[in-house]
């Protein structure tokens, strides 16, 4: 089946950052096309977004749910394939259920919902409907972070003893929020946001690189959260020790008061012969240490990195791939899935190396023990997805 | 005037690293969109890389003569409205002299000609038929190599003492032109690619970077050329003494045969109060240097850098921008200045900031001074562009 | 007074690490001399390690007891003013009260002793004999670091928020104890290294260079330590959560199984308006960031720095000073400090910018929270010094 | 024969930089103390510079003459052994050949002589008499250099095809030393530091790194010297194009006025199969790349590091050695010899890896050959040692 998949969207209107994003990750290799949108929930952003998009005006919607509805009696051949949520995650439960009941596939922006309740009923709506479902947590498809799995997993590494992990920005060290700054003003709003900033934000980027690489779950956590910039109502910066099962520990780390650092995602995993260390500023490189020899320094593309990340690079060694990319790699990865549906196949999602429903539960439930946690005199709490 | 603009591509079929370099670039921004092609010399090859292209039948073309005649033919909003030449270098100036002879403007990938008499020739052409002609010297298209330009021009840098740029790739330390690797084979066939493997791939790049940032021109040079590996016809090495008028020096090094080295294009400005450092394999980070002040980083999309850096850059600081969305930036501005142009102004092209066929011709008349120099006994040769 | 300052030396004999450190350090600023020893337990191994550095036969002694009553005798002009204690752990408390009650002052490796109430009877000791004691907490003796101690400080960066610090060594990752490599063996045993091996051989260090620069104080913290090795009995690997005061949190990691990891000290502290970064195996470069500014990097003596690094520099910017250096600092000062003394003068020990015996009840006090906290399930454990 | 060996000095008195430096390393390893010196053409500096020292008065000279005259008059055990001198350049000859025939062997700083003549005839010289002659470029110490060069002339690199060696400073960008520099006033002086400055001072440490490393020597160069700051007599930047026989090729570039440079002292050499890359500013670390595997990091005194590199550490990997630990190797190897010479054995110098008085010569016919290249309008010019 020759055709390139049908995108609708819905959030991503001007002035969002993660729409545009969204939108050229999507169409970057030439699989996707976005045809169709409901980008803003005042209908008139929304009309205004898709003429900047340069869509036709009868899909360009006011609400998700005429969306919903209108595509799907459009025929075949026009009606969307599936819809791509890119709104403030208070929406993203809603939204994914409506897209779901009325029969499109779903990608999704993270966290996945507001707690891990909706996040465990969107896994079984997820089940009932046999939908796709694809949350974008977008860090995963870098090539290198595919090739620190690859060697975490090999047998010459040895177990996993220890992570750690963090995400430091500063962006938010001051109060600008109370200065009309619309990102910041969502993301320190406890209705739009959920119940941590520094942890829903960055802290699940942090949970989601480490299970994903590592392949071990986060068990049990000591949380210790806190609201540096006052007038603040949640938190800015959080530190957590990790357990993953009885053998493996971790330092987890997520602020958003950290002056000078700008988008400081950074892994590193010692095993019992070998250890890898990533850092999404500088994403094209991994470097690995090994017990009997010389540090090395692998490279996005390089003759020496294994087959998945060869598979999800495009340019020859040198010539840096970015975080654009990488986002693209997700759909590119998704959209592989949804043509062997469209097809008529059924999907193992796992087989297409892109984050599923379940990673999103995940999250939900790791953020759930993160606040629960922090407010604990006890030292370990555990965490129940 | 809301629409896409439309390409067409010459070259850039299966196998092809550029093309899809190209598609990519071109419609990132949802500026333009390929709407046609002929991507190969084998009408064969041609029609199953526009199928894999996703284009529809009637739009893949057997020739670019073909594709120049039909298109020129199709009604306004469905003709295309510029070409993109992606061929081997031997082609690129018969396809964009047919391209302004049938009213289309042309993106043509670099170096620009085989010959400066080619080269002098299009100049005259483009001036001519007043169509406009883009370049893609990619790397100017760095948000970080345009601060740097700011910096090197602003009055507290004093003037620019030297240059050192390099360009060093390792890919062809061996002969692997003889083993089939079709990208080997023909950028080391002089039929193909001209009087210079090292030069005509990589110096015209640092010839470029080096006079898009300082403003100053390349007047005089010193060049030896070695071809280190057996049984290849072209160099594969060279190293360069460079004067840019009576008050400023330089050295250019390319190399296909630095072992390790992927794609190690690296300059260093030094002026009397401010230095730069930039390395294209860590693009987002801008090294300065100050004779009175610490040393600074500076990173694409921060709060600190200037206006032209910040309109070529799409998200947020610590968010990587790659080697992609450096090319977008050419086709970008380009296309800012063809929509202009569409609708009926007459353009400057500087003022639009991306690479015409002045730096062409430039790119030209220093690759003929480096063949000449490098035959000469003496030690200076003037550039004559 | 004109003279070079006597030093005699407890333990450090042949294939010790740190006795020629302590040597080399001491003797590089022709302030002191090495002039007897008692460098083992061994009488014969003394003798030989004496005969080693060229030291005349009658002032290498058999065992400290007897140095310290024969230096005793010697007249003025001969007899040692000082000596430096590089024993392992257990050895530092007996030998430093004996030294201080000969009269002798007193350097001393750290940690300081084997537990919280030696290191306060020896704090007591040093209060009544009026003895100065230095203890080598050798890493606060970089320029860089002390750099960052002025940042730190300043106003203009605001009060500290957050501190990230790590000591990351990989070479106890496998049961190398247990092959005769004496380093390890003793730094794992109990009886010689105290209660945990990563904590007090490492873990002390970031706790005090954490205090260093900041100037505050560790209050509370929550440890978990880790034996991934198996057959180990303590400790290999560590990370805590510290609160400093009501404002401040921290990130403490001490590693000995950190695969790859050399000397792997790094600290990181954010502030309200600046952060700085350093990082030891780079140690002539410190990052610093703003909140209003681009990034800068600052380095050993250049003319950008305070005094305080200049003052402990000996090279030009640019000439890499390293660990010897950064040790023979902690010595040079405490010379400083003790000729001074000898001059007749009361000594402020502070002043002089050596670590004192008070940083070595700090030091106890944390390994004494931390293994109270590591057997508690409450998670928050009060430091007491 | 146990016994330290004793060193007189020349040059090196108050305010010098150079002199503090050879007495630290001298003694760094216990194998030398510094005896005596005539420390500056001024009797009294030279009196006060020796008090600094804590020198015995006896031993302190107004004169290196006086000092060699009566040095020689003093018993064996302690009469000194060897003088170091640390003039600048203009003395080195005559007070090397005055030590040469006193019967003193000789240390020297570099370079050797005021021109190639000076430097041929102090050979001759050395030769006749015998005695041990060891010339400081210092930076052939490092550990991480001499492993360089065991892996280039190691069979797996294949041949070298390409140098790239720089040594880039600032310091010079203004006329300082017009202000009252002292350091800057001789080295822009013709008169004391002979036919270039640029060259002189940083040129011949390249060429010394160069030859050091790959065992070529440099046969013919092209020469392009500079001087970019008015009233300057002599140039402060030179670019240099470099044959090493018929096969390999290179760059050198030696600057001052490269703002923001420290002592950026780098070299990359690219063989067939390897390449290697080396910067003085983080000297224990080596970048070795491969052909056919990953690029790696060697580290100074990992256990990953040849013979080579392993004599000349003292420390555990990841502690830093610097500027003063790779200049305490050429004194610590040469005192190897000295002890093996006073021994009564012959010595072939070039077994104990310390540079000799044929380094010397050919630094001179380096630049020898850089002045008449760079007033030649020939390109090539021949190196005649």
């Amino acid at each position: 089946m020759s055709r390139k998949i049908r995108m609708g969207m819905v959030g991503g209107g001007r002035d969002s950052f993660i729409g545009p994003v969204h939108r050229i990750a999507a169409e970057m290799d030439n699989k996707i096309n976005l045809v169709c949108g409901a980008f803003s929930s005042s209908p008139k952003k929304s009309r205004l977004s898709g003429q900047d998009l340069l869509l036709p005006p009868e899909r360009i919607y006011d609400t998700y749910q005429e969306m919903f509805q209108r595509e799907a009696k459009l025929p075949d051949g026009v009606r969307m394939d599936f819809v791509s949520i890119v709104t403030p995650n208070n929406l993203h439960y809603p939204v994914a259920v409506a897209a779901l009941e009325a029969g499109f596939h779903v990608v999704c922006d993270k966290p996945m919902t507001m707690s891990i309740e909706e996040a465990r009923d969107l896994e079984r709506n997820v089940q009932e409907t046999k939908m796709l479902f694809c949350l974008t947590h977008n860090y995963t498809g870098y090539p290198m972070v595919k090739e620190a799995r690859d060697l975490i997993n090999n047998k010459g590494f040895g177990s996993v003893r220890k992570v750690v992990v963090e995400y430091a920005q500063g962006w938010l060290a001051n109060n600008i929020e109370s200065t009309g700054h619309k990102q910041a003003a969502w993301r320190t709003d406890p209705q739009l946001v959920g119940a941590s900033t520094s942890m829903g934000d960055l802290g699940t980027h942090c949970e989601n690189l480490t299970e994903y690489i590592t392949g071990h779950r986060i068990t049990e956590l000591c949380a210790d959260l806190t609201t540096f910039v006052s007038g603040r109502k949640l938190d800015d910066d959080g530190s957590i020790l990790l357990r993953l099962g009885a053998k493996t520990r971790g330092i987890l780390w997520a602020s958003q008061i950290a002056v000078g650092q700008e988008n400081g995602f950074r892994i590193r995993i010692y095993s019992e012969k070998g250890a890898i260390e990533w850092d999404q500023e500088n994403p094209n490189s991994l470097i690995v240490h090994w017990i009997d020899k010389p540090s090395e320094i692998r490279k996005t593309a390089s003759s020496f990195v294994g087959k998945a990340a060869a598979a999800n690079s495009r340019l020859p060694a040198g010539h840096p791939e970015g975080f654009l990319e990488a986002f693209a790699n997700i759909y590119s990865n998704f959209a592989d899935a949804l043509l062997y549906n469209l097809a008529g196949n059924k999907v193992d999602e796992n087989r297409f190396d892109y984050p599923t429903v379940r990673d999103g539960v995940r999250g939900m439930a790791f953020l759930d023990a993160v606040v629960r946690s922090n407010s604990s005199e006890k030292k370990w709490v555990t965490v129940q997805d």
